[in-house]
């Protein structure tokens, strides 16, 4: 007869079976996805949004994205109220967007202000409330909330390399994989992956381009790999041994609700080199469906911290699938007949391969999770508890702030004195204002 | 505690409910496929169908379309009765058609008439009956029935454009849509939708093109839109005032049962100008399935009528999907990345694109009808009675007569004396031999 | 009140439509998927496997092949057992291969040998069982066991033209049919047909290539068509009267459990003529899912059997899907539409054409089969014997042998006299060394 603890187990392990089927939905009426809908999300480039309307799809959900003739940024359901032709084939008007069929013209919180088909004093207008959710616009993005409360959403939080000033920064749109989002944030959640998957062809990497200290990091797995929950989400900490014991190599990764990310340097997952160009990049996910997602990336340069050419202005690029060049850099073979042949050597071909062959939605029921998992485990512990505290009626992580706020994330990577390292999560120095980024083996930035 | 009153509303909006979803049904067993069988249905070009047998689909069925060696057309189950290989392979015999797997061959009504690979004593073949539907070849087209008592169908009714003899007639067909036919009809019934989809760009009409007379239809809306239930189906009378209070001007646009419809002049939609060349238009839908249909046209020429170039004879064009050329008159801008961009301008592009944009089948549970929408919900009173007839096991409308007829609905396009017009289930002046189509401000035919 | 033979009718009759439905599944758990996975399968042309693994699908489970450094074939399921990664993407290793995700390195039998981000000491690996299939590698191909009692097969069969060494054998790979395998199986158990459909364009051949009594097979029906079981499978005899009435014609087809089948010469459902190029040619399936096969074919040219140029080593074509140039020998119409226009004239577009026209799973409750149709009976009857036999706990047709045999099958092709022909389950002088193959108006091999 099983005891207590037998039966405990058993539920236990139902409950979170069923919890790992509900954590990549994206839908409303979901535990995720509802949870999903307390956070403001990235809908579209700013400077991609002109004079058209763009259809749509967020969180599983069709809607219309426009801009008004005041170009004041509208998101509304996409099919009209009335027959249900689709509002992307609709007309720009000065307080909205006017429906093509028959012209019923919505403003940006769904009202119904124009039927010119109705006899002129009817009151049938009074009777249409469209779907709409509030859109603002900020950072070179336009942003969605489609949570509960509407009127009166959370305060959007400022991104903090967005909000800098002291360089140029390049946004790109466009890149959109065809799987669930969860397999590439558990992948940037799991940075172990690094030393196996983005090190298959290291050596080929050329003499000039070899780590700090070669003897140390033979294996080019870290020292020391830490997931640790912050107070925006979590970050991952890389500690390397270097040739001197009292200084250890650091690197982190960083990851804001829900799905702003950060790397602290464009090589960051790699050893540390002091030869590479030093940009400050990070992104967002948009959400699409289940299956779906785009990558929004932005790349900070400051003045001298990059031996390129950089494209002089913000600019965008409104591509639509994967780059058309996304290859890998060995040589194809001729009997190599995979969707994406020759594909080791570019880390971001690397990561699209893995997670998209890990199937649009992964069965998580069918893995095996190690001690080397620990990146993946956090995050979804985190997941979890931000799903069942909105099942249970209160605010997800990161929500409850009063005030807008500037979410800072980790971003130190660089030499630090082994005595004066704490890995907790209190922030190590951020890249707010360019503080924190790269730091030589003394300590000192860099660029400052 | 709600009174009777309160439960008949609440059955009457399940029962309604319920209708919505059947409405746009076509298969067999279905509530309203069952009652477009009463009907004959075009299927093919008369001359598009020579020696080889054509795959189709009508009203959800897999069918095989051929001539057999005599010319005559049969219409048959698509997979052969034997072991399921396709007829749309066979070969063209002269009572009939053969299975190319085996040889079985059958004649228009079904029968087995033949089976090589069995003993020749065999009686084998007189226990196959193979599904078969009477087809029969009228004005320019194969028609075939696919309702009960298949051996004594109703007459098939002429169509009164098809039967003409006094101008040149053009036939198309090859414009498949993947929608549901009912949003085709659906806008026809609905001409209010003409003054907005096809007013988008009225501004760029050349002076020579503007109205009779602008001061009095600055909307362009007419000053009267009836919709009128007529024995054949269904008409749109539009009236508008002109500068003279005793002189309206009138336009007409007819549906009949099931899927014939006649515009009364090529911009029949539009405001009355007498600059336009004259064409005699209609056609008719061949519903393949619940998502697709194929749009046949007509138009006829009459001498002097049309001061473009006329192609000399009756032509056919068996294109496949929609024409590639298929835009709108606007200039395309580079970040309008939609299926149709740049649609607007021209009105069978603005139709085609709101049409399928309100999605393969309309979601009707979701729509707002206003006073504007008389037209619409006059078509669909008239579907639901038909449907509640077959289904009681009357006749529906137009079936119920016993003698061959003409199909005649009416064309009125023109100017009528204030206290002449009569707005009623009367057909207005037809088209037949010409009469009524287009007259001048007297009331006069301007050709004869 | 029926009686007791009424109820055993409607009870055969339910289990025979239930025998039909299951009988083209090949999915584990399903009765006929089950009896399949008794039998070895051919995967993939061994000279096609390099060093680079291949993602495969054999009876719906999807599955890596690669060979480790030493040369050695494996067979693992698709998904690693980690995290779900494609180990299409793997990395070939000295004893098996690595997932590029993060590392884990499985040997062909499933073992997990290596977790380089797992802690030196840990035994994780051990708990790991990743799914593995036997393979083995013979005759030109790399062959599957994916039945109980993995570690101890039943033998591996030779097949006999494979292993013959007396002529140049030329194998073919990449014919995959979008269809059940046994749309294809049923066609050669049913070779009726090859004198209806092969015989549609007849006329087109040239008078040397007419057969050798044309007085006598006017219908090119032959006058005798038997289905005979056989120890390895089935087996089809056609038997032809000549200008002599105590000399006959003789020609054979066979199919050995599972999907082996033998030609005896190139043209062999045809009629008996002495021109063609003597090739001993024949395949197998490979049963890729449900409604997906390969076809893999090879063909034996003996020094002086053939007058064409001979590709003059084992080669092998890696074509994807169906061959480009792959039609009929007719010529086009404009007005041919269908998928395969022009489709005649050649017995392997013929028969590809109908039984894709069968649909991806045949409706055999559809059917009407008759005494023709003995052939796919009998392959039924087979099938069905084998399915129960395997469903009771019994080892199905051909599968007993405790030791390696060889399956050697019927390939008579000939004259015989009429005295000496019995047709039986016994063999008829089969290929092994050539025996039997093809046979003068005397009866003596004409090659040997």
């Amino acid at each position: 007869m099983p005891g207590p603890n037998g039966q405990i187990d058993i539920l236990a392990h139902e409950a979170y079976t069923k919890f790992l089927e509900e954590l990549p939905r994206t839908g409303p009426g979901t535990m995720a996805g509802e949870m999903l809908r307390r956070y403001w999300h990235p809908v579209y480039l700013s400077s991609d949004l002109k004079d058209i309307p763009v259809a749509t799809t967020m969180l599983g959900e069709d809607l219309v994205l426009f801009r008004d003739a005041e170009g004041r940024p509208g998101l509304l359901g996409l099919k009209c109220s009335h027959r249900g032709a689709s509002l992307e084939y609709g007309q720009i008007r000065e307080n909205g967007i006017m429906c093509s069929y028959h012209g019923w013209t919505y403003d940006a919180r769904g009202r119904c202000i124009e039927m010119p088909l109705e006899p002129p004093d009817s009151r049938f207008k009074e009777k249409i409330q469209h779907p709409w959710y509030p859109a603002t616009e900020w950072g070179g993005f336009i942003w969605a909330y489609m949570g509960p409360d509407k009127e009166n959403p959370p305060p959007l939080p400022e991104i903090d390399v967005l909000a800098r000033t002291d360089g140029e920064i390049i946004l790109s749109s466009g890149d959109v994989r065809n799987y669930n989002y969860l397999n590439w944030l558990e992948n940037f959640a799991d940075m172990g992956h690094a030393f196996i998957l983005h090190s298959l062809i290291r050596t080929d990497v050329p003499d000039e381009l070899k780590p700090y200290n070669e003897s140390t990091i033979k294996s080019w797995i870290p020292a020391q790999l830490e997931f640790v929950e912050t107070d925006y989400g979590m970050k991952t900490v890389a500690v390397w041994d270097t040739g001197e014991p009292e200084i250890k190599f650091v690197n982190t990764w960083s990851i804001a609700r829900p799905t702003y990310w950060r790397f602290s340097g464009i090589t960051a997952g790699l050893p540390p080199d002091f030869t590479d160009d030093r940009r400050e990049a990070g992104g967002m996910l948009r959400i699409i469906d289940d299956t779906h997602f785009e990558i929004f990336r932005f790349t900070l340069f400051r003045k001298g911290n990059y031996k390129g050419t950089i494209v002089p202005s913000r600019t965008t690029s409104q591509q639509r699938g994967l780059p058309p060049d996304l290859r890998g850099r060995v040589e194809k073979k001729g009997y190599d007949n995979r969707k994406y042949p020759a594909w080791e050597g570019i880390p971001t071909v690397e990561d699209l391969v893995m997670q998209e062959s890990q199937g649009a939605v992964l069965d998580r029921s069918a893995e095996h999770l190690g001690t080397s998992d620990r990146g993946v485990i956090l995050l979804r512990r985190i997941w979890r508890k931000a799903m069942e505290d909105v099942a249970s009626g209160r605010e997800p992580k990161g929500i409850s702030r009063l005030e807008r706020e500037m979410l800072e994330v980790d971003t130190f990577h660089g030499h630090i004195k082994a005595v004066e390292l704490e890995i907790g999560p209190r922030n190590l120095p951020s890249s707010l204002n360019g503080r924190g980024l790269i730091r030589d083996r003394s300590g000192k930035l860099v660029f400052e």
